[in-house]
């Protein structure tokens, strides 16, 4: 955690906050931080800046808030939409694909994703946004990503295709005759298929929408980390030098 | 699993294996495969090729063999330093660049390295195969990487300071004033500090060494979501566009 997040109820006062979960242990154990320390916090939503620590025992930790004026770093304008994963994967994928910048994820459903995966408690709300929320501490980041659970494939192609116009859609496929880019393209969409690759008729569906099938090579890789190598390769340079 | 590694235990005649570990279950049970189909199959460090079940219980797979004449993937010629990092971490790590191609991985202690891990049983060396083994069936590889423990800060300064000329030397650095490079760069040894980073006096004796600072940005990335993205701009398109 290199930041902590705080929500409207965690304020008593403009300028004090009392915290009373499982963050205080966090914040003592792993953190080790005591009174008198300076934490990183951020509103949800909103701005970052710096707390001290006034009071922090196993249930409870006091903070006193400076003015919190630092904007979050720049979103990545690129929409993961992900055939739903295998539900051990899903957390660590929001977690990553938060971290990384990325503002809407949605999972859908396509010929090769197990129905069955629909009824995992990841994809409950409360479970889907302590995932985002980790992404967003890890990164110091605030600004939440929205999350779409799209059912049936014929949604998520009628979606696709009331996307904006000027929005990329890459469609990352083992056998793609282009390579994946390696530098920013602008406003785009990302589709990963399901373990096992989307089926032809799924990619011809696509490709008629103009989706433009790319590839990282042979080595078939597991999807959280073909999200990371994806991603991590259309994130900006501008702002990889910030400081 | 989208290959099955044998070994030379495994084979009962050039042309005949029986596998008797959990292996058995993931093929009935994950890839929901019956006698008569067909497997990707491949020797531990040799060649690949295909395979026709024979017979499929919960403890016993037999399987008949092709001519295995197919070469593994290129590797990539990448060496990875990482300061040691979380136990429960390493497995995932391991099979990320596993995955990726990379044939030498180093855990190393630094400065923020907490010494207690160490002792995690993940580093015991049927622990480090069996993470390394699914990184290979993963992206139909063969050949097992290299896995040393650096349990000294010192020893590995003076590793480094041997390597071969032509090595590059990456370090991955929140702060560096360059960008992480978008594409191969030869052969090289990529550099990954600890969470909290690695200290100056580190930063200054590796720098001294030759190594590059450079950075993917001011987002602090989980380890194993770094892995992957830094990982992945190193892998060459040649690659990339093989069919």
């Amino acid at each position: 955690m290199n930041l902590l997040l705080l929500r409207p109820h965690d304020l008593e006062s403009s300028d004090h906050a009392v915290v009373t979960d499982e963050r205080c242990d966090h914040v003592r154990k792993i953190l080790k931080a005591a009174p008198g320390d300076r934490l990183r916090v951020g509103m949800l939503n909103g701005t970052l800046g710096w707390a001290t620590i006034r009071e922090l025992t196993r249930a409870r930790l006091v903070l006193e808030l400076d003015e919190l004026v630092e904007d979050p770093p720049p979103p990545l304008d690129v929409e993961l939409v992900l055939a739903l994963p295998r539900p051990k994967f899903v957390g660590r994928i929001f977690q990553a694909a938060t971290a990384i910048g990325v503002k809407r994820i949605v999972l859908a459903q396509t010929a090769r994703v197990e129905k069955s995966f629909w009824h995992s408690s990841v994809l409950e709300p409360g479970a889907i946004e302590r995932h985002l929320v980790l992404g967003l501490e890890q990164a110091r980041d605030t600004v939440l990503p929205a999350v779409e659970l799209v059912r049936s494939w014929r949604d998520l192609i009628g979606q696709l295709e009331g996307r904006d116009a000027g929005r990329r859609l890459l469609l990352a496929h083992a056998e793609a005759p282009a390579p994946f880019p390696r530098g920013p393209v602008g406003p785009a969409t990302l589709l990963v298929g399901p373990e096992g690759g989307l089926v032809e008729r799924e990619i011809g569906q696509l490709t008629h929408l103009g989706a433009e099938p790319v590839t990282l090579g042979t080595r078939a890789l597991r999807v959280e980390t073909a999200v990371a190598v994806l991603l991590g390769r259309l994130v900006p340079d501008a702002e990889a030098s910030r400081q």
